[in-house]
């Protein structure tokens, strides 16, 4: 049975994992016949955000990892004791924990984008084993991030602030709808909009549906 | 467009609604071409469980509406102050928050079981109003003790304990596989067993589809 990695960063939107995006990637994985193996990096979320009024809860603190133990039921793994070899194939979904938590790029402003380091390892290592690599969301800032200086090709689709940071890494910006992926025409590597275009749960379905056979295809 | 209240209890299996058979909920609604409105009470957990350790984190405290937001993205309503009125269905997810927070069969024991007044008088007068209920996994021991009295039927699935409290309240438990929903014969009530069952998501997923669809199938 194929493992397919799943690295969340949180459980929450504004803070963390997009849960519907990190869900309907497990049901999609579990439904092509593939395992899922949920990943997130042991370390403090960048903040806690309220999510019924959208403000920072400023005395709180909150673990990415214990968070992202909510939407895998407890079954998670540490980014830090994990390796390539542990999977065929790694998926990121969205949220802000993404751009907050697996890199700061929801921070950075202008400057530089710095990636969790063992977030970092662990893509680099799949893409150089040649294991597929899946981005949603806003995942594919991270993607840029670490492997832009190979020219990758991604989709976020069709937000021009965004695609421009990407742009800037080296990586190429591909707008796409978001029923569609992109896939690299070079290197196994699929992103799709998902909530970045979304207005409804559906759509965000259709996308990741997408993504998840994709990406499992392309396993070697 | 028919509008399905969606009474969440929390974000996380082991202390608030299970993310998963909400975000599934949520879907089939979608899909269905029925709007979901997301509701929970706006009350404290009954408390906070570590996802990863399976141990309560002693010194934390978080609030049902709050968490549970994070499920609907934002976009949900309190309880107490929605009416029967506010929806042409109401379905309640599973996960221990059902238990623990919309009532303390939890922790009740052999004792009398309370449900948190808000949540039990949208059932109740949704009942009235004759609006179709859908009940996910362990929620049928609301709905029980609400409705009890009226000898609905309910399935939570196989579990002999769940189903004795059950009975003892007046409501016929009768046993389901996770693929199916029971709908009582007389009102119009549907339940399924959901992750009181499920060993994988997609099972989930396809029990949730079926209650969505006979809740939607029975609005008048």
């Amino acid at each position: 049975m194929k493992k397919i990695g799943v690295l969340l960063s949180g459980c929450g939107v504004y803070d963390g994992a997009e849960i519907h995006e990190a869900v309907l990637t497990l049901l999609a994985i579990d439904r092509a016949g593939a395992e899922a193996l949920c990943l997130a990096p042991n370390i403090p979320q960048a903040h806690v955000i309220n999510h019924l009024t959208g403000q920072p809860s400023l005395k709180q603190t909150r673990n990415v990892l214990e968070e992202a133990a909510r939407i895998a039921r407890g079954d998670i793994r540490d980014t830090a004791t994990t390796t390539s070899a542990d999977f065929d194939a790694l998926i990121l979904p969205g949220g802000y924990g993404a751009a907050k938590n697996l890199c700061d790029s929801a921070f950075a402003g202008e400057g530089e984008i710095t990636v969790e380091p063992s977030v970092a390892r662990l893509i680099e290592s799949a893409f150089l084993d040649k294991k597929p690599l899946g981005f949603i969301c806003i995942a594919p800032v991270i993607a840029a991030t670490v492997l832009g200086k190979y020219g990758i090709e991604l989709t976020i689709g069709c937000h021009e602030e965004t695609a421009a940071s990407i742009t800037k890494t080296g990586a190429v910006h591909v707008p796409q709808s978001v029923y569609k992926t992109h896939t690299d025409p070079r290197y196994p590597i699929v992103s799709t909009p998902a909530y970045m275009l979304a207005k409804r749960i559906s759509e965000v379905a259709t996308g990741i549906e997408a993504l998840v056979a994709e990406v499992i295809r392309l396993i070697k």
